[in-house]
C-alpha cells in the first residue's frame, strides 16, 4: 500500500480525575487548548479543516448520541467538518486512525483527533459501563468487564504458571509510573501486598487489578508530512496503524491465552510500518485489568506468549527495563476515560518521542514507540498506532 | 486537494419498515447480501478488509455503544478492521465519507459502509428519540425534532410566502415515488387534501408533513477507482464529499431561513467535485419534514432562495421534472432509519446513474447525483456527497 505521511505536531491533555465540576465542553476545550498549547511553532485555530471526536458515550446531559457534533461550535471551530467515532475501549485509538486516513488521503490538510469522556457524573447504575451491558441477558447474569478478562487469568495462570504476584507486578509498575505523571487519576504508589490483599472482585483480579472508571480528555493534531515543518523542527510521524476484529462471545474465543485482535491488529500495524517488535523503544497498552497489560505485551511481540508475567516481575517493562511498558501510569493509575484513552496514550508517546517525558522519560534507541487499545464484547476488537521520528 | 479516486461497485437495501421480526444483525446481513449481489462481476465476501458502520443507537439489546465492532463476525467478516460512525441523522452519508477517504488513502483496497438502525423495538419513551433528547431541560420542555424544524416553516412562509399547500406538495410527491419503490416503508399515494387535514404535530407541520420511525438497513462496497473494472464495467465514481458544521442550538442560528451547515458542506463538495448545481441531474435529500426538502434544495443551489415551495407545487422536483427529488420515496415514504438513511440514499443515487431505478428512473444527461443530509440537534451538521459516472 503506498499512502501519503502523517504528522502528528500538537499532542495534550486533561488531568484525569473525578471531574464532576467539568462539563463535557469544558473538557474538550482543555484537551484543544492543551494540543494547541504544545504545537511548537503555533497554530491558528482556523488551520483545523475535521475533528474526529472519540467518545464512546456521554452521560452529561443524556446527549450520547449527538454529542461529537455540537463540539466544533463550543470549541471555537464552527463550521468545520465533524465526525464522532465510537469503537468500545479503542474509541479514541481508532479516531486518530480515522484522522490518519483523512490527512493521509489529501482531502483534509489538519484534523484535530479529540477524545472525551465523562464516566463519573451518573450513578453505577445509570453509567456508562453499566448501561453498555444492560439488556442482553448473559450481561445480566454477571458478563462485566472484570468477568470477561479473568478467564484470560486463570487460563494464563494454568498453562504458564503466571501467578498472581507476577500480576500484582504490573499494578504496582504501572501506579509508580503513575505518581510520576501530572495527568494521572492516581499518583500513588502501590505495594505488592496492598494489590495481593486487597477485595476481590473476579477471580483472580482483586481491586487494584482492575483500572477505575475516571473522566477526561485529550487531543492530538494532525497534518501532512510535507507540511508539518510549518509547525516544528521536531516532528513526530505516524508510521503505522491497524484494526482487527475478533469473535465477541467468551464462548467463540479460539484460545483464552491471548487477544486474537491484538495479534492481527499488530501484525498488520507492523506490516504498514515495515518494523518489528525489537524496533519499538516503549509501548502505551491496554492494561484494563493487570492480567491485560501481560497478555497484551506477548500479543504485541515484546516477550514470548506465556513469558509476560514473568517479564513483568522481572521489571523488563519498567520505565529503566527492556521494553518500557505503560510509563505514563497505564488505565491502571492514570485512568480509563474510555473516548480519552487512546489518544491519551498517544500523547505519552508524543513525549516520549520527543524526549519530554520528564521523570518518565526512557531511552529512545530506535525512534519508534507503539499505542494499543483493546476492548469491546470481550477482546473483539483491537488497534496499534505505531509513531516515528525517522522519515519514511 | 488531490485525492486518489473512489467507485462504488456494489449497493443495496433491505425493505424499510416496522422490522421487529429481524434482529440489528440480520438487518445488516440483509443489506451486505443485497451490496454483494449488486456487483455485477461478483465479489468474495473475503476482499473486504474494512467496515464502516453508521448506527446512531440501537435499541435492540441495549448495547448501543458496542454494537458496531460485532458486526464483523456476524456477518462473516471476522478479523476485518470495523469502525462505527455517529453522526446524528447524516449518520450513514457521513460514513460513506469517511470510507471514501480511508480507499482514498491507500490504506484500505475495499471497504463495506453499512447502515443499521433499529427504531422501533422499544416504547416511544425508551426509543432512540426520545432518549436522545432526554436529559437535558430545553428537550424536557418540549424540543424535540418537529419543534426544531417547524420555526424554519413559519419563518419561510413570513419571508417568502410559502404556504401549506406548498409543504404538502412535497409530501404528495414523496408518497407517489415511494409508492413506486418497492423497498418504501409506505409505498401508498397520499393527496394535498389528506396531508392539509391530517392531524397537528408542530404548527404548520401536520402529520405527513413528518417522515415516519422506521427500521432498515443498507449497503455500499467501495474499492479504488482503478479497480474499479475487476467488478463492473458500469462503474460509479465518487466525484465529491464534504461535511460542515453550525451551532446546534435554536438561538445561535444566523437565520430560520435556511441550513448554513448544508449551505457550506455543499459549496465544498461541489468545488471538490469541480461541479455546481446545474450539472446534476437528481439527488437524494433530507426530507425528515417538508419544509426540510423546501429548505434543501435552496440551500444545495437547485433553486433560488425562497422558491423551494413554489418549485415544488409547480413539480419542478417530480421524477420527471427539471431536477428530481427524492425519487425512492424520500425519508418521508421511504423512511429514515438513522444509520441507514444516508446510504439508502446513495443506493438510489447509484440506481438512478446505472439506469436501473425501474419506474423512478430519471433522465441522466450529465451523469452526476447528489446525496445530502442534515440534522443533529437543530440543523447542527450536513454532509453532502456526489456521484457521478464520469471518469475524473
Amino acid at each position: 500500500m503506498s499512502w501519503n505521511r502523517v504528522a502528528v505536531v500538537g499532542a495534550g491533555l486533561i488531568k484525569f480525575g473525578e471531574l464532576h465540576q467539568q462539563s463535557f465542553e469544558r473538557m474538550a476545550a482543555g484537551a484543544l487548548d492543551a494540543a494547541l498549547a504544545a504545537v511548537d511553532k503555533g497554530m491558528a485555530r482556523a488551520a483545523i479543516d475535521f475533528a474526529v471526536v472519540a467518545t464512546q458515550r456521554t452521560t452529561l446531559w443524556g446527549h450520547e448520541s449527538i454529542s461529537g457534533n455540537t463540539l466544533p461550535s463550543v470549541l471555537g471551530l464552527n463550521g468545520i467538518a465533524c465526525t464522532r467515532i465510537e469503537n468500545a475501549c479503542p474509541t479514541g485509538s481508532d479516531a486518530f486512525r480515522i484522522g490518519a486516513m483523512a490527512v493521509a488521503s489529501g482531502v483534509y490538510d489538519c484534523v484535530l483527533v479529540i477524545g472525551v469522556e465523562k464516566m463519573r457524573d451518573k450513578s453505577p447504575d445509570e453509567g456508562l459501563l453499566s448501561r453498555a451491558a444492560t439488556g442482553h441477558p448473559i450481561y445480566q447474569r454477571g458478563e462485566s468487564a472484570p468477568a470477561l478478562f479473568a478467564p484470560f487469568a486463570t487460563r494464563h495462570m494454568h498453562e504458564f504458571g503466571t501467578t498472581r504476584e507476577m500480576l500484582a507486578s504490573v499494578a504496582v509498575k504501572n501506579h509508580h509510573n503513575g505518581a510520576l505523571d501530572p495527568y494521572a487519576h492516581f499518583q500513588n504508589e502501590v505495594t505488592a501486598e496492598q494489590v495481593l490483599s486487597g477485595p476481590p472482585v473476579c477471580h483472580p483480579l482483586h481491586l487494584l487489578d482492575c483500572c477505575p472508571q475516571t473522566d477526561g480528555a485529550a487531543a492530538a493534531i494532525l497534518v501532512s508530512a510535507e507540511r508539518a515543518h510549518e509547525f516544528t523542527d521536531k516532528p513526530v510521524y505516524v508510521a503505522g496503524f491497524a484494526m482487527a476484529s475478533d469473535h465477541p462471545w467468551m464462548h467463540e474465543k479460539s484460545s483464552y491465552l491471548g487477544f486474537k485482535a491484538t495479534t492481527l491488529a499488530a501484525e498488520r500495524a507492523y506490516r504498514m510500518a515495515g518494523l518489528g517488535p525489537s524496533d519499538i523503544d516503549m509501548a502505551e497498552v491496554h492494561d484494563c485489568f493487570t492480567i491485560t497489560e501481560i497478555l497484551d505485551i506477548e500479543d504485541l511481540g515484546f516477550v514470548e506468549k506465556g513469558k509476560g508475567g514473568i517479564a513483568s516481575i522481572e521489571g523488563e517493562t519498567a520505565i529503566e527495563g527492556r521494553i518500557p511498558i505503560n510509563t505514563s501510569g497505564g488505565l491502571l493509575a492514570k485512568g480509563h476515560p474510555i473516548g480519552a484513552t487512546g489518544v491519551a496514550q498517544l500523547t505519552e508517546c508524543w513525549w516520549q518521542l520527543r524526549g519530554e517525558a520528564d521523570e518518565r522519560q526512557v531511552d529512545i534507541r530506535h525512534g519508534n514507540v507503539l499505542q494499543h487499545n483493546v476492548g469491546g464484547r470481550g477482546s473483539g476488537v483491537a488497534v496499534v498506532n505505531i509513531l516515528t521520528t525517522n522519515v519514511g
